[in-house]
């Protein structure tokens, strides 16, 4: 962005605003400089535009929170080939991929039914291939309802990691350490499976508890 | 607070600055004001001091906030009696409560993994409850963690309603207004699935998910 003052004759045609226009400048900042550089007021200056004539396409910066992870949840690929298991867990880690991509996104789905399109689309899709499993419909609404929240709080704390800048290994070493030290006797637990508690990474970690998910809905039917 | 100057010689005494003091302060302002207002300034304000005085005792915002989740799970009463299952459950709900009834608090558990006091303890009782199923060390490890992080979610979407102030009738009646508008070519499973998708309460569907998640876990050990 120029910083000097330009004639307005002199400067290029702008871009008409858009909802999408915004979303995209939104989701620019929010990777390039974090979520406190995300304001109105900062995507009103990026598009050479007044904050005012945002408003006519996005109510605030809540609303526009919402329509980037709406955004972001638009550009999962459709999972095909294999089992509806194999496609239920591809999509859903690729959701959790997209929502952790970008700083505090995945915060946005916590505490409200999803509304949105495209969010709307990928709970669509999860129902139809737990349906495919023969679980009853109650039980598939639940079972949708709860690993969206699972797909929400994976992405959330993977992306809390990313923007922390920690190095996996250094956390690591630092909590092994924290355990290493801790009083037996109040801690009895912790400090005996220690070296357990320390298995698996992220990845392996992530994988099991859908499988868990999984297996515990199928047998755990709602009615 | 008296805002008006007062003579140091004419106030009553200071109540002497601790750890202790600034994280009940910080939830009183939390509680009554909501995270907005939790600033270091807030609560030097409100404890009648300067802001660098507090330095002292908390690092920044951020750790002032985790000592303030760590003080609420150190008010968990311990459950006793039933199976180890009912005790499991009993903690789990008792700390979602406790974690849900502060605004943004359970957000800070996201991302970090536990190494605060009451927070190793809430760990350290979940995990004696699991071994007495007579799981293995490394799925009770891996199963504590994917419980710490579900309860982190409840808890933070607990809150988020709380927060909005949002009546459970009117929003649920507002979506399932949306999901019948929905077009059924582009939403088929959402569209004929409505009634289902709309059953059930928090409560019940919590219920469920904590059964979901021990059934899945007990079924799916990690080696």
């Amino acid at each position: 962005m120029n910083t000097a003052p330009v004639s307005r004759r002199a400067r290029p045609a702008k871009a008409p605003l858009s909802r999408d226009v915004i979303i995209e400048t939104g989701l620019r900042i929010l990777d390039e400089d974090g979520l406190a550089a995300l304001t109105m007021r900062r995507v009103a200056q990026e598009l050479d535009t007044g904050a005012a004539s945002l408003y006519v396409y996005v109510a605030n910066r809540d609303d526009l929170m919402a329509a980037m992870l709406d955004h972001v949840l638009g550009t999962l690929a459709e999972p095909t080939g294999g089992t509806w298991r194999e496609r239920l867990v591809a999509l859903v880690d690729a959701a959790v991929a997209a929502m952790s991509r970008h700083e505090g996104l995945a915060l946005v789905a916590l505490g409200s039914i999803p509304t949105a399109p495209n969010t709307l689309l990928l709970m669509d899709r999860m129902l139809a291939l737990f349906a495919e499993s023969g679980v009853d419909e109650m039980t598939n609404s639940w079972a949708v309802d709860l690993l969206f929240l699972h797909v929400t709080a994976a992405a959330a704390e993977q992306s809390a990691y990313n923007t922390k800048g920690m190095r996996a290994e250094e956390h690591l070493a630092e909590v092994a350490k924290r355990f290493a030290e801790l009083p037996a006797d109040r801690y009895p637990m912790i400090v005996g499976m220690r070296e357990s508690l320390m298995t698996g990474d992220g990845d392996a970690r992530g994988k099991w508890a859908l499988r868990v998910l999984i297996e515990g809905i199928l047998a755990t039917p709602v009615t």
